[in-house]
């Protein structure tokens, strides 16, 4: 049996270990583990066995998770497997990025719509829409930037794991703050599809007026102006102009959707 | 026409004027309003009206939000009735609340495995789950707890509006913590179980031992036990004991599944 001793003391045992249920192993009996060579602070993994036929129960996974102590993993019986075989489809995380004014949030929409009519079910995350809710406690500082992305593929993870094809639409404009989103889906499941269109057509469609205002030294540390954009080394999806011409909002969406069809995420 | 000025100068427009597209009137333009009589900082609602015939754009709903200023609403064209329909449910909140032990798990797996053998979406949200992820940065102080709620009421309302009945099982020992959840939530769709079982059923029950050493000092604010639970005044359900009796697991679902089936939430 291979169990992770973490630092406080928390045990969380291997998912195999998981069935059966005979003796549920306290968090504060670790000088039993102790006895079998476990340090009491700091983090082990190890094989295990016991002569007394110690079987982990489920609550059994309590671990020292951040700041929280004394926390278990509530397993429920409704798999990701089964909402996918209802919905018809695999759950996963569309993940836009770009500059501002590069037609995330146009692609968002228009992907929304276009799977929307072949009956599959999507959700757009807009980074601005959970700045009114989840985020609205964060601002613009690189701190807040990188904890506002950090939640945000948490949720998309939780509507993947749902089942649902999560569009998310940020600017997201750190390398290693999306790396970390991916780093926590499954295999497979982040999709990054990178808005490779140049600054100055960004600038010139200006939709929300952004530019003109951080051009003005209204808006510091703006994305493409005074703040840098880091573009994905290795994404599933790279939209640009072709000869000097934008693809259609359609077009777009349509080479998102020919990916997921081609990955099987539109069926079960 | 009725806009809010927010403090720092974020316009928003209403709801029925988000059509047409005209003009988009900035955040930094409230000198404008100013002459209109509108106050430079702080909070206003009122009427306005222009000769200048200003129709305000979709995008012109930016505003300034907690932290964050330059925020933009983004509408997508799927919406909520739109995924409801195809999902022929309607999105809302089970809010489970009570004691450590109450049964909250055991009642959100169960009605989660009942929605789902009726070809419904649910899905689950956990506290003590989301520690693992979204809320591991927070602890146990008051502070903490409070944000630890709200971010599950905003990820809940998220899911709610993505059309799922989304089951958030979590102690929320706070009245006004569980009030603000249902106050983001559009009318009727938050739904509060309240898991009315004695304190002395809940810490002989004891599944994760954490009353036991609560009792032992070591864990301190323990709701129940060196910290109050505040039971709801005016919950959806109530699910308690009959002559001393629990109900089974299927019973407390079917009395939640009753209260949706009821309420028209199983169908469009």
């Amino acid at each position: 049996m291979e169990i992770t001793l973490k630092k406080g003391g928390g045990v969380t045992c291997s998912p195999a270990e998981r069935h059966g249920s005979a003796h549920s192993l306290s968090v504060y009996t670790t000088k039993r583990l102790n006895e079998t060579g476990f340090p009491k602070e700091g983090e082990a993994r190890s094989s295990f066995s016991s002569p007394k036929q110690i079987i982990f129960d489920v609550v059994a996974s309590m671990s020292v998770v951040g700041k929280s102590a004394n926390i278990f993993w509530q397993e429920c019986p409704v798999r990701k497997l089964d909402r996918q075989k209802l919905l018809k489809q695999k759950g996963c995380v569309i993940w836009i990025t770009g500059l501002s004014g590069s037609g995330k949030s146009t692609l968002a929409c228009t992907l929304d719509r276009d799977l929307h009519s072949r009956g599959k079910l999507a959700y757009v995350l807009d980074g601005d829409n959970l700045r009114h809710g989840l985020n609205k406690d964060l601002g613009f500082s690189a701190e807040d930037r990188a904890e506002n992305i950090r939640r945000v593929g948490e949720v998309a993870k939780l509507f993947a794991d749902a089942g649902l094809i999560c569009i998310a639409s940020l600017i997201s404009p750190y390398r290693k703050d999306r790396d970390s989103c991916r780093a926590i889906l499954p295999d497979l499941s982040f999709i990054e599809v990178f808005m490779n269109m140049p600054l100055d057509l960004c600038e010139a469609r200006d939709p929300k007026g952004l530019y003109k205002l951080a051009r003005a030294g209204k808006i510091k540390g703006f994305t493409g102006i005074d703040d840098p954009y880091e573009p994905p080394l290795n994404c599933e999806i790279e939209i640009q102009q072709e000869n000097g011409v934008c693809p259609s909002p359609c077009a777009m969406a349509g080479q998102v959707v020919g990916y997921l069809e081609e990955k099987g995420f539109l069926r079960e």
